[in-house]
C-alpha cells in the first residue's frame, strides 16, 4: 500500500477501505507516514468528505489507537455530554453533578480553551487546588464512589485523535464534518459510556454558522454513533449570543455555581436541563423530557446537585470554601462598565467577537502554553432583546490589566448592535436528532415535535 | 500575518495577495513554515485553483527564490522548449542541436526520469562520459561558444520550486494547473530566455488525459508567461501512444541520433520540426511554420544539426564515437520479441502502461536514488493503425534481466489492443495557444487554422 495513492484516491472523491485508513492512521501514529502527507489527506477530506462507512472506520481506528476505558464493574448507567463549543458555555460544570445526583455515572473527559471558545478544564482549575489530571485507576475509583469525575485527556486515550487534532488546528481543516465526527466520537467512546448526548451549536459563535451545517453534523454524529450501538441524541442549539451572562473562567464557574444553587441565567438553565433530561431518557430513567426536567429541578431545589459538585471539588483537591463562598474569590485587579451610547433594544451581540474579547482580556490562550488569568473576562448586562438606555451598562469587563480593558472597550461596545425596534431573542433550541429521526423544538409547548 | 489564516482563505476559494503568497513561500524556503502547512495549502490550491494574478505572483516568487541567469552579453536570441512529459519523448535531444544549428541560443535545463516518464538528463548520460552538472560560468561560456548547452538543475536556480515540487510529488498535488504553471515558468524564466515553446500533452500517457485540461493548461501557461513579457507558444499534442518507437534511455538517444541524421520515426520528426519552427517564428527568423520547417530540414540534410549534437557531446565530456557509431554501444544482456496473438490492426497502445513497463525493465526509477540501466527498455514494432499478423512482433523488450522481461511479457502484449477493423492513428497535433489566441491543427493542410 502507498500513502500517495491513498491521498490521490480521496482527492478524487473515492471512498477508502478500512485497510487504507488503517494504513494512514497507524502509519501516522507510529511515525512512518510524515505529517505533510497526513495534512494533505486531511485537506482532501475537507473537500471530498467521507461516506458514513468511512467515518465509522476512522472513528474506530482513532478510538482503538489507545486504551478504551471499561467500567463494567460499575452497575449503573454511564453517560456523558459533548458540546461542539461556544462562548459562555459552562453547561458541563452544572450538568455533570446534576445528572450524577440523579443517579447516572458521568466519566467526563474535557478539553482546554483554545481560540475564542473556553474549556471546561480551565474553568475547573479556576478553583484553587482542583486537579484535572488523574491516573486511570483513580478515575475509575472516583466514578464508582461519587458517580462522576471531571478530568482532562490522558496520553493513554485516543493518541491518534490528539495528533490529528493538532494537525487540523494548524492546517485549517478543523471544520470537516467526518473529521469532527471521528474526533468527538472516538474520544467519547474511549470513556466507556453507554449513552452520549451531544450539543451541536449553530451560529456566529459556533464551529458552524449555519443551522444547515449544524444539522448535518448532528445527523452524521448520530448515524455514526448508532453504527457502534452507542445510544446518542444530538440537540441542535443556538449560539447567536453567549450562553448565560459570564464569559471567562472563574466568572463562568461562579455562574455555574449559582445555577446549581437554583439561580443563574434562564437560557443557561434551560439548555442544561434539556441536555440532562435527554440523558435521563437515554438511560431509561424518565419517559420524556418534561418528566426528566421535573426530576432534575427537584435535585437542584433539594441541594443535592450542588452537594455533588462540592463532593467532586473536595475529592479532586479543590478548595471547597470558594465554591461555598464565591464572594471570597479574589477579584480581578481592574473592572469597567461598557455603556450604551443610545436608547433602544439590543438587536444582536457579535458572539465570536465576545469570545475573542474575553481572550484579549486575559481569559484565553493564543498558544497551548499561554497562561490564563482566571478572573479575567466579561459579564453581559444585556442580552439580545433587552431594552437599554443611553449610559446604562451593556457589559462589565474584568482584567488584570487596565490597558487590556482600554484596548477592548470600543470592541466590546461595538459588539452590541442597538436597534430602535423591538427584537425577539434568537432561538435557544432548534431541535434534535436521535436514532428515531429528527424533531424540531416548539417554543410554545416547550417540547420536540 | 498567519499561515493558518492564509490556508483558510485559499481553502474558502479567496484570492491571496502578493504579501500572503510571499509569506508562505519565503517561510517555507527559510524553514519557518513547516511542510505540513504547505502541503495542506497545496491541496487547497488543487481544489480551489488560483487566479491568473496569483499564478503570476507565485511564478515570480519561485523564480526569484534563486539566481536568475542573464545572457545579455550574448547578442543572439535565447530560447528553450518544455514538455509536460510523455512516453518516448526524446524531442529535446533533437530540438536543441537543430535550432542551435539554425542560429538560436538554447540554455536548456532538463530533469530526470521519475515515474512512467523519462528524463532528458538520463538519456544524455546514456552517452559514456556525458556531464550534465556544469558550474554556471561554464554553462554561460558553452552557450556563447556553441549556442547550446544541455544541463541539469542546479541548487542555485529556483530552490522554492525544488522544495515545492518534491512535496507535490509526495502529496498527490502534482496535477494542479496553477502549480504546474508556476513550476514550469519559474524554472524556464530563471534560464534567462527570450522565448519559450511549450509542448502540452494530452492523452493516456500525459499528465492530463483529456484534451480540455491540456488546453486549459496551455492557456494558463501562455497567459501567465505573457504577464512577464516572455514570448510563448504552447503546442497541444497527443500522447495516446508513445512518441516514436523507442522507450528507454539509450534506445531513445539512438532514435534521436537517427532523427538528427535524417531518419527516425515520422511522428517524432514531425512534432520536433513543428516545435523548432515555432521557436524560429518567435525569434523572428521565419515568417511561418512551413518556412521554418524548410530551414530546419535543410539543417538536418546538410548534417549541420548532427554536427552540432557531436559538438555538444564532445564539449560536455561525452564519448563522441558511440554517437557516430551507435552500433558499438553495448547491447542489453537480454532481448525478446513480444508477438501478436491475432491478425488485425493495432487499435490502441496503453501509453502510460508502456512507460511503466519500460521502468519495470530497468529504464526508470521508483525513487530518486535508484540506478538506471541505460540499455533497458523497449522498441515498438507496431503503432496505432499498423496492420499486424499473428506471430509478428509488436515490440522488442530489452533488459539486463531475463526475469524482468519474463515478468513484463504479458503486460507488454496486453498493452496492445488488436482490432478487426481499420483504425486511424490518433492525432499527433491538436493545435496551439499563443499571445494572439488559439488555433487548431489542420491535418490535411498541415497548418494551424
Amino acid at each position: 500500500m502507498n500513502q500517495i495513492e491513498i491521498i490521490r484516491k480521496k482527492r478524487d472523491g473515492l471512498a477508502l477501505t478500512a485497510d487504507e485508513l488503517d494504513y494512514l492512521i497507524s502509519g501516522y501514529v507510529s511515525g512512518t507516514i510524515p505529517e505533510y502527507q497526513i495534512s494533505a489527506f486531511l485537506m482532501a477530506v475537507y473537500f471530498q468528505g467521507m461516506t458514513s462507512a468511512e467515518s465509522a472506520i476512522l472513528t474506530r481506528l482513532m478510538r482503538d489507537s489507545g486504551i478504551v476505558l471499561n467500567h463494567d464493574t460499575i452497575p449503573g448507567f454511564k453517560t456523558d455530554k459533548h458540546s461542539t463549543g461556544g462562548v459562555g458555555d459552562k453547561v458541563s460544570l452544572i450538568l455533570a453533578p446534576l445528572v450524577a445526583s440523579a443517579g447516572l455515572y458521568v466519566p467526563m473527559i474535557s478539553g482546554r480553551a483554545l481560540g475564542h471558545t473556553g474549556g471546561t478544564l480551565d474553568k475547573l482549575e479556576a478553583i484553587p487546588g482542583f486537579q484535572t489530571q488523574l491516573p486511570l485507576d483513580q478515575i475509575s475509583k472516583q466514578l464508582e464512589d461519587l458517580g462522576v469525575v471531571l478530568v482532562g485527556q490522558t496520553e493513554d486515550l485516543t493518541p491518534a485523535d490528539k495528533k490529528i487534532y493538532s494537525l487540523r488546528d494548524a492546517t485549517a481543516t478543523v471544520n470537516s464534518i467526518p473529521l469532527i465526527t471521528a474526533s468527538i466520537l472516538s474520544k467519547k467512546m474511549a470513556e466507556g459510556i453507554d449513552a452520549l448526548v451531544l450539543d451541536v451549536k449553530a451560529g456566529s459563535g459556533a464551529i458552524f454558522e449555519t443551522q444547515d451545517k449544524a444539522w448535518e453534523l448532528a445527523r452524521t454524529l448520530v448515524a455514526t454513533a448508532t453504527e457502534f450501538k452507542l445510544k446518542t441524541s444530538a440537540i441542535v442549539s443556538g449560539m447567536e449570543q453567549p450562553l448565560g451572562n459570564a464569559v471567562g473562567n472563574w466568572l463562568e464557574t461562579k455562574e455555574a455555581i449559582e445555577t446549581l444553587q437554583g439561580g443563574g441565567p434562564s437560557d443557561l438553565l434551560d439548555l442544561t436541563l434539556l441536555l440532562c433530561a435527554e440523558m435521563l431518557c437515554l438511560a431509561g430513567m424518565s419517559s420524556d423530557i418534561n418528566a426528566g426536567i421535573s426530576i432534575l429541578r427537584q435535585k437542584i431545589d433539594s441541594g443535592e446537585a450542588f452537594s455533588k459538585f462540592l463532593e467532586i471539588v473536595a475529592r479532586q483537591g479543590g478548595d471547597v470554601s470558594v465554591v461555598e463562598h464565591p464572594e471570597r474569590y479574589p477579584r480581578a485587579k481592574h473592572e469597567r462598565q461598557i455603556k450604551s451610547e443610545a436608547d433602544g433594544v439590543v438587536k444582536s451581540i457579535a458572539c465570536r467577537e465576545i469570545g475573542n474579547i474575553s481572550m484579549a482580556l486575559g481569559a484565553g490562550r493564543h498558544a497551548v502554553e499561554d497562561k490564563i488569568d482566571y478572573t479575567s473576562g466579561l459579564v453581559l448586562q444585556k442580552k439580545v432583546g433587552s431594552a437599554v438606555k443611553k449610559g446604562e451598562a451593556l457589559a462589565v469587563a474584568y482584567s488584570d490589566s487596565d490597558d487590556k480593558i482600554a484596548a477592548c472597550h470600543d470592541r466590546l461596545r461595538d459588539a452590541f448592535v442597538i436597534s430602535d425596534n423591538s427584537v425577539s431573542p434568537p432561538p435557544l433550541i432548534h431541535g434534535k436528532v436521535d436514532a428515531s429521526g429528527e424533531q424540531r423544538w416548539d417554543v410554545a409547548s416547550k417540547a420536540f415535535v
